[in-house]
């Protein structure tokens, strides 16, 4: 029998469609070239090594002694402009306002043939320090209503450049969905007294079945009611609405999950494609009880149709626990970047 | 500069991205194999004359004389089923209930190689009646909070079958997104005294620029803050909260104009992917002031990215306004099928 499932912090609903449900094997990507298997160097990208003057100057630097190891440099095509207002011109049913924002580019290594999955637990520490400090900056401004850190892997995810990198946004507006969330969450707390989504990885955690990766200060997990194949939510176990008040420790131990969670994305489904975003609150909810940020992972496995442009409700032809137990079961190559051999209780499977 | 824009009637903000925008030539799909190259007819081709056997006996099908002309059949693989219960079970973040509901398939024509865009008036006619007929059917069960009616067209929008084909779905809970739309335009009309849906086809039609094909009954336009390139809405002149309230006479205007504004893509844009969705009021809501119906209609010529998934905000890389001259000025072929030659009044170009 189909389920409907509701997520407790997002009170969307989901079908789980089992009656049409694909083993976690049908969403192994068809065979095409891997990140790994492209050459380490390419002439023309502009994030190349030897290229810096293909982009613009950089915002954030960072040496590992051999050369630049990461960098953030403005977006060249930004989506938002530094140099606009924000004033807001409302006409009848035309309301608008001039497009200030940042846009950002935060090239993740030298090497042109790696993505987040197969870095070394320190480059991904780094990586997200540097959001971090990034973020910081940003939220000074107080023309910006919120920062969005996320990142698009492969071209149906929307890249089109190959070279790893990640983006930030800066916007100056507080967005549709965003506010609907802080209702919701804050609804959620209004009832029961609590956090919903600490309340939720407490309870992923205890349950165990959709557990992917358990580290000392988050938990990586498909929800309960996930919306799509292998929809991954990370959570923070510590509660922060802000991304930027995350603590080193809190970073470090994410930079491992988040890695190991990719890593098991990488080498189970051969190397999907992928969006990740961390759903972050408004820089001036700092202070929120009910709000809690986390980083979402959405690999492009299925497509989206019309069920879902007329209801914003999602089917899910995958069972969220046969998608984590088949994640936890992914062995991941040894040796070098790929070492996770963490304790016992990195495994979700609690049986 | 790029420019943000709302929605009056979702509230959803938008980013046109003047800086990278495209013109709307960039969007014509790629070359590929247009609907009407294909054969008209498939042998193993589970909707095609002679095969009836392999879909449920339909729940209704309609004759023109030569054979059926028009199908509904129950879905094979159906995502809710009509044997479940509707019982909800609350367990901590654990919330679920039995996925009961209806869906069903609309087979729009005999032929393979035809779509709606291709249709006659007439077909296009029946094809609305069938769906009235049948959400009246199915709004008589109160188990089911809402129907909503879609096409998927072609294998980016979800399709696995060529075969012109619309699907009906009846589900037993308000989904989030359709509870936020309500609240929303209820708030509008607690500001403005009247539809938010109302007052944006009336200064749509009066601003001309972005308006596609004007009807007796329904307006054709992308709207002032479209989320993505050709996105589309049709709304229909008068308050209506439920598809199912539309007059035959609104429903024989709308079909003209469907079709035209789909032909419009077809010959425009060389047959792109596409979803169409009536974005409908749960079936308690028929008599809401604030609420009202209307088709959105989602060309897939662009991706959704990380920034989408991060904040539900859209980038909208095309401009409105030259979108909509774009296809008003696409001739479409004349003769049989093809012949929309409407009174002046139906160019919404006003200058």
């Amino acid at each position: 029998m189909p389920e409907l499932r509701q997520n407790v912090a997002t009170r969307e609903w989901v079908v789980i469609a089992t009656e049409r449900a694909k083993r976690p094997e049908n969403f192994v990507s068809p065979e095409h070239a891997l990140t790994e298997s492209r050459p380490a160097h390419v002439a023309d990208c502009p994030f190349c090594p030897g290229n810096e003057h293909m982009t613009e100057p950089p915002i954030l630097s960072i040496d590992d002694g051999v050369g630049w190891a990461l960098r953030i440099v403005p977006n060249k095509f930004p989506a938002l402009s530094s140099n606009a207002g924000v004033e807001r011109s409302f006409c009848g049913i035309e309301r608008r306002m001039a497009g200030f924002g940042f846009h950002e580019v935060l090239v993740e290594s030298r090497q042109h043939n790696t993505t987040t999955a197969l870095l070394s637990d320190l480059e991904v520490v780094r990586l997200l320090f540097a959001f971090r400090k990034r973020g910081k900056a940003l939220a000074e401004d107080s023309r910006l209503m919120m920062v969005i850190y996320f990142k698009n892997h492969g071209p149906s995810a929307g890249t089109s450049l190959a070279h790893p990198h990640c983006q930030l946004i800066g916007v100056p507006v507080v967005p549709h969905t965003v506010r609907a969330r802080l209702q919701d969450a804050l609804a959620y707390f209004d009832e029961h007294g609590s956090c919903a989504f600490c309340d939720m990885w407490r309870q992923e955690l205890e349950a165990g079945a959709r557990v992917i990766v358990a580290g000392k200060h988050c938990l990586s997990f498909i929800p309960f009611a996930a919306l799509s194949p292998f929809h991954i939510w990370i959570v923070p176990t510590r509660h922060m609405p802000l991304f930027t008040q995350a603590t080193n420790a809190e970073i470090e131990d994410l930079a491992e999950v988040l890695r190991v969670t990719l890593a098991k994305l990488y080498h189970g489904l051969r190397d999907p494609d992928f969006n990740f975003a961390i759903r972050n609150a408004p820089t001036h909810e700092g202070t929120s009880r009910s709000f809690h940020w986390y980083i979402s992972i959405v690999p492009k496995v299925s497509k989206m149709a019309g069920f879902e442009v007329g209801t914003g409700m999602f089917i899910n032809p995958s069972l969220p626990e046969r998608s984590a137990e088949f994640l936890r079961n992914v062995a991941l190559p040894s040796g070098g970047a790929y070492a996770i051999d963490g304790p016992p209780r990195r495994n979700g499977s609690r049986s």
